[in-house]
């Protein structure tokens, strides 16, 4: 069976597919339907605080027994000063005012906001957690391992994956260029830019160089890329943008819209709105803080001085002014209920792997 | 059969398998090695002279009598200046000091070339007919098609593989950023920059929209890329890198060497070496004229005042001022001769194929 090995087994689910952890977009609702299905479903908790981590939770619980994730942002270091907050501030200016916004007060709690998480993970049994933008330390991945939860890294290249491996990561997500939404990237990139390896690339390549079972994302919308992953020795598949436009998702309706209205050529990835980057559809705001190069601040800085912007431009039926995430296959996205997402995507596998038998 | 389909059919040929027509790269032992092992070996003819590709014609037809192909580059417009040029013979004099090398004359002939080029092409019955960097005009297609040569188009966009079908050609190569050398874009990018799009997005896309055979590029270096590129609904792949470390390949064995020693990370899209964007491993050359991105001259007059320094660099064993063109995946390059590469990658296939029995 395609469905039956190590990785699987290991997250204890029936079908290789997780449903990326997409911070500020995943509904309980969400996550629910796509464990009930068979699937992995996964809480994008990079942002939340611990009392909605822990709602959060509880509603999935209340929806399903099966098992699901929880993806958390491993905190970094941020340099910055308080003159290049107030340069920032003024180059956004004329959204706040557009928008009739205050100027929002940074207040970095990364740190212990991840401690907390870690703890509720924890607490509540969550049967698996997820990382972006690095490795916890090793106290806090055996504090995890001790609770027997199963451990899922982010890596963006070989290296990564080799790290994640080291660190006691149990699986790891081979994240291509091709992904919408945050890249994963934390280990410094020889060229000085941004690692952007292909799936078809990363994926063989990644395989060919750690034991624990590799999962494929980026431009995976449907069982071609499923089986295609499958193909190139992922154990399964991870899909942002798939979900995203799903009816249970949280994104806003311009958001979803757009998505569904663009094509494979749209997406640029730009640190304009969170200080790290990430892929998402170009629009006026990109090219706009384009002009400020230099002086986008680091995450979670620029995230917090446009978050306000960005949530008022949504609720407006903004997409000039929001940020939105979605890989290189936005012509792939459907607008259908999870159930019926899932049950057309184990039917083309299955269609698939017969047409190759 | 994995290998039956429209596209073996069009070519042919027993497998589904082209090697790219990698200008300055390609000798006749090569091309014919790998048509005389079942697949479609291509003249890499973008810089040939007349004389140069009828004579790369007549060699691979004394070699071998199965099909093949030639690649050439549809010319395009190119503005510039003297002063332009004058500026960057100022920045390439220290390399040509260094590497003792004469100012060249920049001459550009490149339409007259193309003309002679589709004249040998018929004259000498070359089975297949390639193009990258656009579409030829409607009268040369005419020509191509009353001679019965399969005409085969690179798209780097679902618009330009639609471009491709609407002008009549009869296979259409999606390029996907991971590809090595030069990128085939010919339509503007939306977003002002270039078309990156990742083979896992690209393909499935395309398929969706053309009816012409479709045949997968970028990244594919084994039997794993090959059977993913066929579940993506590619009828077939199209091979660079993986046949520019063959022993056949008359790439400098600098060049060889040094793709045999990098990792998926060392690429960069770069425009310095020729003056098209083209994916190669990094180096000091590429650093150094990067300072001068505003100055970077059109094609093919880049590529002149480049070249005598590119090709003496080489021939001296320095990696560092010769462009090394490269994919994604530099870690699946091997130094075979193309029999065993051949033989190795259509086992692979049929392993892999069984396994998803």
């Amino acid at each position: 069976m395609w469905y039956y090995n190590q990785l699987t087994k290991t997250l204890n689910v029936q079908y290789p597919i997780i449903q990326a952890g997409m911070a500020g977009s995943t509904t309980p609702e969400l996550v629910a339907s796509v464990s009930n299905k068979g699937a992995l479903g996964t809480i994008g908790a990079g942002y939340m605080s611990a009392e909605k981590l822990e709602e959060e939770i509880q509603s999935v619980q209340s929806l399903t027994s099966k098992p699901f994730g929880v993806n958390l942002f491993v905190p970094g270091h941020n340099d910055y000063s308080p003159q290049q907050v107030e340069h920032m501030n003024a180059w956004l200016k004329p959204y706040r005012r557009a928008l009739n916004l205050e100027e929002p007060t940074v207040n970095i709690t990364e740190e212990q906001q991840f401690m907390n998480a870690i703890d509720i993970v924890i607490k509540h049994q969550v049967p698996a957690c997820c990382f972006t933008f690095g490795i916890p330390e090793q106290n806090i991945i055996k504090k995890l391992k001790q609770a027997n939860i199963i451990l899922v890294g982010t890596a963006t290249t070989v290296e990564e994956a080799v790290e994640n491996e080291r660190a006691g990561m149990d699986v790891v997500v081979a994240q291509g260029s091709e992904a919408g939404g945050h890249r994963g990237s934390f280990l410094p990139h020889p060229q000085q830019q941004q690692a952007l390896i292909g799936t078809m690339s990363l994926v063989p390549q990644m395989v060919d160089h750690v034991s624990i079972p590799v999962v494929a994302a980026g431009g995976i919308m449907d069982g071609r890329g499923i089986v295609a992953s499958l193909v190139l020795g992922a154990q399964g598949v991870q899909m942002g943008t798939a979900f995203l436009t799903a009816k249970e998702s949280g994104a806003n309706s311009v958001v979803k819209q757009t998505i569904l209205n663009s094509v494979e050529t749209d997406t640029v990835v730009t640190n304009v709105f969170s200080g790290k980057f990430a892929r998402g559809v170009n629009n006026d705001f990109v090219k706009e803080m384009n002009q400020y190069d230099g002086e986008i601040l680091p995450y979670p800085v620029q995230n917090q001085l446009t978050n306000s912007i960005r949530k008022s431009a949504a609720s407006n039926g903004n997409k000039e002014w929001t940020h939105i995430w979605s890989g290189q296959s936005p012509r792939l996205a459907t607008a259908q209920h999870v159930d019926q997402l899932m049950d057309n995507l184990v039917k083309q596998v299955k269609d698939l792997v017969g047409i190759m038998a």
